[in-house]
């Protein structure tokens, strides 16, 4: 059987290209995780998120905890088969969005109780709880039960939040036991403190994970804050073990990232921008409602070849949009993780041709601010 | 260049296997034609309504003129190829919708001046603007501008509706003119009373149509009192040309309507029915927000070939259902308009093999009335 390994293939600067290695398939890497929060990414099949490349896809904890709850996906034959997914999945821990959908809470060094946003029942999560609950979902990589800490962050609140994680990541690691096939990965903590950083990944070191997400990020904090602590922090962790920025981002932001030896990232923003209208292309952002699409015969971008940029017009695009009918979000979904997709190829080609830095300028050179006219 | 043709394969008793021959394609009927309102059937992808096996697909005049316009479509190429759909499309009149959708109506022997109801411009219909907006929209199969007779209705007012509905078809019929190709069909109406049902038929036949719909239908009377005017209505019709009875209906209204000569039907039902929940199958309607499908490992239908059927729990579709999951939509949508499709090819085969009674007899004796639990 094969069990969870991680290679590196190439090496540009910092920016690596590598293959995680699991029993339900590989995941190259950079690797763009397109989420799936409530067991189905939104406005999309299964068979068409694979269609455009993901390896792997992030569940939810929160959301199937409390629906349809992890004993009944459990007794239905686990996450995969639930939602028709047979590739890796990666499942958060359930503590980000404790804090930012649950009412309620009550936090304490034993974990955490607090109210669901959908239904006001009563739950509790805690590092034994959130194992429990990602081993019942069948999850591949599973995530240690951490506290997020909030941006802005006092450096003393900051250090109190890290050293929290650290002991529940202790206790996570703990409650995970050995699960061949399956991996746990540490998340290191510390806001954008480097020396909280670095306290945080030595401990993160010393328990022992299979992989290291970098937390706290994507949290307000502006791409500029984040990219100073990119500029470090990846550094603190093993280098032999994937590194996963969590939450991260818009297409420069993710681009930025791998520049600073990422390997693993996450995002609603494609999908979610996908029912709204914004689309993502080489050139930039389009707005798909705005009024001066709705003559224009071009696709969303000539040289993209997923469904919506074969088969469709802006015009018809732009239509469907403002007549609010479910097309629009599959088909600018189903676009803008393409697009993803295609930038994730970009990188790992770039990497293994040592010509990162190339791939880098060409991608901001063709980048125009606000909404586009590409082409 | 093929015309338009339309033969007979067979018939067993009333019913009757046949095919319509167009330069777009060929229609196998009897043909249940799926609605895109507004250039799209909602929830799905053109190439997946074919794939349920959808010969042909139906768009609304009156919300396409309205938004994006006809004067757009034209500009861009045709409805086909602003939705990507290749195959025949059959366009209504706009009547219809104009008397049920549209506020501040004005209807005289001229046509009907109203209001839309997406932002209160005025528009106006005619028979000779509705031949103008299906030629421009590139409809492969025009129907004729007449007044849809209100249920139930004075014989007196059926009476006056219907003759000046028969004017509309010769203005039609007129605006229409010869385009080789492309089909018109005339609409019968005369409500409930023979006679008029009898002379609206004569009417149309010294005009001439290439096909024939039976309109006033499926507009509150029931299925007892529009199979009465079944058992009738279609007999006065010309044998060699196709009868489309427009907006019918449930499953069990299709296979009547078959068993009493008819060629084609559209209706929302499936297609809306996907997003609300309910669904057909062989067994009856399963309305899948029930509860006790919660932990129900089943497919819908353990014999359906779909998507939803192939590949998803009973469980699941229940937790994207209430989750209101765009999926579940999508779903529930494929599975409806696959057992529709699947439901058309069964009479097709039994009608040629000259077992149409015996196909009624399993139809009725395996469904159960209410939510049913079926297996």
């Amino acid at each position: 059987m094969t069990q969870f390994s991680f290679s590196l293939n190439a090496t540009d600067g910092k920016a690596r290209q590598g293959v995680i290695q699991m029993p339900r398939g590989e995941i190259r890497t950079p690797a763009f995780m397109p989420v799936g929060t409530a067991a189905t990414v939104k406005a999309m099949l299964p068979e068409s998120v694979a269609a455009t490349g993901a390896d792997i896809l992030l569940g939810n904890t929160y959301h199937l905890m409390l629906r349809p709850t992890a004993e009944r996906i459990e007794r239905l034959g686990g996450l995969h088969k639930f939602m028709n997914w047979y590739k890796p999945i990666l499942t958060d821990s359930g503590g980000f969005q404790v804090m930012s959908l649950s009412s309620l809470r009550k936090m304490s060094e034993e974990g955490v109780t607090f109210k669901s946003h959908i239904d006001g029942s009563k739950h509790h999560l805690s590092p034994e709880r959130s194992m429990e609950i990602q081993r019942m979902l069948g999850s591949d990589i599973v995530m240690c039960f951490d506290e997020c800490t909030p941006f802005p962050a006092e450096e003393k609140v900051s250090l109190e939040s890290m050293r929290m994680s650290m002991r529940w990541a202790e206790r996570s690691r703990a409650a995970f036991g050995d699960r061949p096939g399956y991996a746990l990965f540490g998340i290191q903590q510390g806001s954008i403190f480097s020396e909280q950083r670095a306290e945080s990944a030595e401990k993160l070191k010393e328990i022992g994970f299979d992989g290291y997400a970098i937390g706290g990020l994507a949290v307000g904090e502006g791409q500029a804050t984040m990219f100073d602590v990119l500029d470090y922090a990846p550094d603190m962790l093993p280098a032999d073990k994937p590194r996963y920025l969590m939450g991260v981002g818009k297409p420069d932001d993710i681009v930025g990232a791998v520049a600073r030896g990422i390997d693993m990232m996450d995002c609603v923003l494609p999908s979610r921008s996908g029912r709204t209208g914004q689309v993502f292309t080489r050139h930039g952002v389009v707005n798909i409602k705005n009024a001066r699409h709705q003559d224009d015969p071009r696709p969303l971008d000539e040289e993209c070849t997923c469904p919506a940029c074969s088969n469709y017009s802006r015009a018809y695009l732009h239509h469907v949009f403002r007549a609010q009918e479910m097309i629009s979000g599959m088909l600018l979904t189903w676009h803008n993780l393409h697009y993803y997709q295609e930038l994730m190829q970009g990188m790992r080609d770039a990497i293994q041709e040592n010509r990162f830095d190339a791939f880098q300028k060409t991608f901001f050179s063709q980048r125009t601010e606000g909404d586009i006219e590409p082409l």
